[in-house]
């Protein structure tokens, strides 16, 4: 099989897209500025997904990096970071926003969020999320400082950028292009935008 | 009504109480070197519950500390964390010990593990866990370096510390005296302990 041509994921919307073992995705972020929230299940059970408090204690840091297997709940290997050409700056600490959170940030009217964009794009093929979790946020710039603080960043990547996970086993990979625009995550113009992905063998 | 008497969590072992708005748990680290896996769920619908991922970004910090609110997976106060007699070392990024994670440790046989002990935990007052969400492991010492590297560090408290966590709303705590003994959490010794806890009014 060929590559697959490259897909869009909309500007504050998500997408799912099925791997099987070893096909690869690559995420581009195609303005530079775009953080995508990103998620991985298991295909054989929705069950086993990809869940940064297992990443954290197994590769013994905070911030995965290329090279770094990527695990689920069930400790195994999901998805390979394979390649990065971005400073390498992606988050594991942040829930995705979602509808309560806008609410603390003053909005009045529903906003468009990643926790909705996971399990719309899941239920657009057809698959259903069986809970929220925690998502690798792609691109997304959390600064720890030595007490423990944690900041907003913008993000330090450039137009063009982008990254491959390879499947480990059969799976589904979710991502939504993030619509926060009040927090700087998507750059301090709050511009959120779209971005793509393409599917390797 | 009165406080509770002091109530036993076994070594190795999880039990969950119910609290009602208003009032609180006390957990005692008996020993002083003891960790215990802690969760909250809302005892109105169990599907909402303490979210370390969730807590992080409301309180702009990793570890959570004396004198903050602790959220839920819907962003509202689930517990309010009250008193603190120790020096204030918890850890919020590391997934509940698993059998796979013993497995992986060099375990052969089943190990008693904190997962397992939730929803144990759980089922003996007649409820269900829906998910293993991350816990806060209180008294857990995990030092976070500039670049983002974890270690396993040996608790900082000592026999008798105790802390005061107070329900936001009609809730179940479930903990877990964790049964880990090859890594150095509980101590270079890996001397598993039991803890205790009381409710207050």
């Amino acid at each position: 099989m060929a590559n697959s041509e490259i897909m869009t994921i909309p500007a504050r919307k998500g997408r799912a897209a099925r791997l099987t073992k070893g096909q690869a995705i690559k995420i581009i972020n195609t303005h530079g500025h775009q953080v995508v929230d990103t998620w991985c299940f298991s295909l054989e059970d929705l069950t086993e997904f990809m869940s940064m408090e297992h990443i954290r204690p197994t590769l013994g840091k905070i911030f995965p990096t290329k090279g770094d297997q990527l695990y689920s709940n069930r400790r195994r290997p999901i998805l390979f970071f394979e390649e990065d050409t971005s400073p390498g700056i992606h988050d594991t600490l942040m829930a995705a926003c979602d509808d309560y959170r806008y609410g603390l940030l003053g909005c009045k009217e529903y906003h468009d969020n990643c926790t909705d964009n996971l399990h719309a794009g899941m239920r657009q093929i057809g698959l259903r999320a069986p809970e929220t979790p925690s998502p690798l946020n792609l691109w997304m710039n959390i600064p720890v400082d030595r007490e423990g603080r944690t900041s907003w960043g913008e993000p330090v990547s450039k137009p063009g950028d982008y990254l491959v996970l390879r499947a480990q086993m059969d799976c589904v990979v979710a991502m939504s292009c993030c619509p926060q625009d009040i927090l700087p995550i998507n750059g301090k113009a709050g511009n959120t935008v779209e971005a793509h992905y393409q599917i390797l063998d």
